[in-house]
């Protein structure tokens, strides 16, 4: 009898890849489960747009297909998209929702990774979101992938044909460590990975996002090969 | 004691303008309500990029905002998005998915519209769908929408603080005679609008398009002035 992996041979997925972290970690978590990954970037006219030469340098040593997707979102309405606007920090564990929040952000990911998973024939969708370190952002929530679910259900001809597209989030409920020893598990290569949101040429050490990375790995007890 | 209308003065809603019938009179039914609007076109590689020019027509014409958005859905999946796939005719009440369907097109359109609302603290967002005549596109019916407001409830910030932007489908369950004869009452420009499927220079009068445009001005017994 064949294994999972082996039946999985072939098989399509979407991949949400940003070139950070928590999706290199599902683009290999995705591969090596068997599926034939098909990553996709967005260019959103977001700060950290270095971020996208490392994802696709992570595709290429993955050997995934990549996809860029760009658009321009004129009303911004994050510190992300809006260089006028701080970056503010944001406690560790603190439950609101950072100025780095873009709205609708996965929800606008997702839609365009339906919509090539349902014209490819690809049997899953994968993303990196988890709701443990950044609780705060409200499209980062078991609720919300339960909705988008309905969504894939009713809205797309493969739903209503009774073969949804699955939205799997395997880092979900996973902290940061955990995502990393995942990853060193899965063999990824956290040095092509960028998770800055300052669009600098070295991570500044000092937003969120560097935060965050940075007590991952000394939790885990890895040094961060991207330093 | 002010009329609803007078209470909603200022207040603003976004509006998804294609430029063809339907959404035309969305625009000027949410103008009626008294709402003030910001109108999203999309520029996604469809045939027929003549109905943008339409949007911005009717746009100035209703006196509301014009936002192009403009992005390329490279794996196509739809006859609208591929010239080399024939606009295949579809027979009126044919239930299945005609092979102008989009995938996700609504969701992703919808989406962009979701983090504008939320940006520009619009209480409202208004699509032309209607389930009545098209039935064959998943995302046009009712089902679809009721999930799509779970995922605005929990997907965004606005949403999770508990002023969730609502969608509006105010054409959903009308049959296209039915939007003509609103369109009269609400003295909609319908010259200015486009609904063929082709990229020509006057509408082809044979696209499943024009055909429900052609049977809906007949069963209302009206001319129609783009013609």
């Amino acid at each position: 009898m064949k294994s999972k992996k082996a039946r999985r041979a072939g098989r399509k997925a979407v991949v949400l890849l940003s070139g950070g972290l928590d999706s290199a970690v599902t683009l290999y978590y995705a591969k090596n489960a068997g599926y034939k990954c098909l990553c996709l970037g967005f260019d959103y006219g977001q700060r950290h747009l270095r971020e996208l030469e490392c994802a696709k340098e992570l595709c290429r040593r993955a050997k995934a297909e990549f996809q860029l997707i760009k658009f321009a979102m004129p009303w911004k309405g994050s510190a992300l998209l809006d260089k006028k606007e701080k970056l503010k920090g944001h406690r560790l564990g603190d439950k609101s929702i950072p100025n780095t929040y873009v709205p609708a952000r996965n929800i606008i990911f997702l839609s365009f990774a339906l919509s090539c998973a349902e014209t490819v024939k690809a049997e899953k969708i994968f993303i990196g979101a988890h709701s443990q370190d950044y609780s705060g952002y409200p499209d980062c929530r078991p609720e919300f992938y339960k909705s988008f679910a309905k969504v894939v259900k009713s809205g797309t001809k493969a739903g209503v044909e009774n073969k949804p597209v699955a939205v799997e989030t395997p880092l979900l409920y996973k902290f940061k460590s955990d995502i990393i020893k995942m990853g060193i598990r899965l063999r990824v290569p956290f040095e092509l990975t960028w998770s800055c949101y300052k669009g600098g040429k070295r991570p500044c050490n000092e937003c969120d996002s560097c935060t965050y990375r940075k007590k991952g790995f000394k939790e885990a007890g890895i040094a961060d090969p991207a330093i």
